[in-house]
């Protein structure tokens, strides 16, 4: 993702907090107050322009969604979307990946989605990866038992490991396909790296993990 | 893989007991006296014509191999092979394997390698996939703890669901690549099958999956 300085992105982020949560720990353990319902709760780490958690919300009303991005100069093109489409069952959150704790409690966060997370290639940035065992733990202690990561992306080599990873963390694999838009997978939602890359014609991989309880 | 009826086929099987083990179930428990030493034993199930046992066999003078093979119209012409390069180290047996309890005894059989199974893509044929649950556990039964899988194929689905059975059967995937011939994997031997598909321009992939203790 290469980044732009948009020097205006803080002030504009602070202008919209009914989309981008401005306290997040204040809501750990009772994000249902945030979304005014009971309904479960699907956050996506690393969301960049905010395409998939804004077209998931359309197509799933009963379901409220997080788009959780790092960087101030790529959120505030999610958060252009948000403002445009109107919608009550998504927001996004300005942090990293790597404090989710300090933002949600157990059993509050229903699925976790990866699309197209940072590679990071080289073994002395493994730790980095958002499918690492350190951020595996996370995502275990933020849902209920039995919770699910559904991840895809076009990086083979990232999609090997976090295989591997799942395995080593005595995840299930619940779904796989090698090659997504050639399969039987309805209902797919396309993000912006998924269409870019799927273009090149770049084959996708998407996995369906579960904790086990 | 297209049958022709050999007539000559057994009778030429029977000459060769030093080739092809004639009561294996002879053997269960102590292979070692078969081979004269006691090198570990690796299996291939489904071996075809046999190339990849023998060529392991001459790059791996400390193993010993055994292609297991059903068809007698196949496994003579991996008795051919094996004749021509007069190795000390590999055999074959010609039975099923959904018997192979009844020849080894729990770890008897130090790995399992199993290439380009035949894929039954049809749900109702999903037990006599090599990687199904019951297999699995005949290969468990005869490795010592901890004993592993090694798997290849150019089939997308049966690489799918291979991984999807080796995860239910909670193995452990030490090593996995989803397009082989492009990977940095060393020593590679190529089966029949193996030749054939790749030059066609299919990727192969390979898993190796090892039974937790
Ligand atoms: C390659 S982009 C993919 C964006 C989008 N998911 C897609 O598929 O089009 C990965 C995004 O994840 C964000 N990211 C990486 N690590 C993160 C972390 N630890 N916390 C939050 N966001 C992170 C990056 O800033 C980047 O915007
Ligand atoms: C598609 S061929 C592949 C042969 C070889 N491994 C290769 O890669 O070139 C699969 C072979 O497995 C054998 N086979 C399938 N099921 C078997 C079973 N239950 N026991 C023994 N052999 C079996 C078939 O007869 C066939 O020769």
């Amino acid at each position: 993702m290469r980044l732009r300085h948009k020097p205006w992105a803080r002030e504009k982020i602070e202008a919209y907090p009914q989309y981008i949560v401005p306290k997040p720990e204040d809501h750990k353990g009772d994000w249902k107050q945030v979304f005014n319902n009971d309904n479960p709760l699907y956050i996506e780490v690393g969301t960049g322009k905010g395409q998939f958690v804004t077209e998931m919300a359309k197509a799933h009303p009963d379901v409220n969604f997080l788009g959780i991005e790092l960087y101030e100069s790529v959120i505030v093109t999610a958060l252009d979307r948000l403002i445009e489409a109107e919608l009550p069952n998504v927001k996004l959150l300005n942090v990293d990946a790597k404090n989710l704790d300090q933002y949600f409690a157990k059993g509050d966060v229903s699925r976790v989605y990866l699309n197209f997370s940072d590679p990071w290639p080289k073994k002395r940035h493994e730790k980095r990866r958002l499918t690492y065992r350190s951020f595996l733990k996370l995502y275990e202690d933020i849902m209920p038992d039995g919770g699910e990561v559904h991840f895809k992306t076009d990086n083979q080599g990232l999609f090997e490991y976090s295989l591997k990873s799942f395995s080593a963390y005595g995840m299930l694999l619940t779904f796989l396909s090698l090659d997504l838009h050639k399969s039987d997978y309805e209902g797919n939602i396309m993000t912006e790296y998924e269409e870019k890359f799927s273009q090149r014609g770049q084959r996708i991989y998407r996995v369906e993990a579960q904790f086990r309880s």
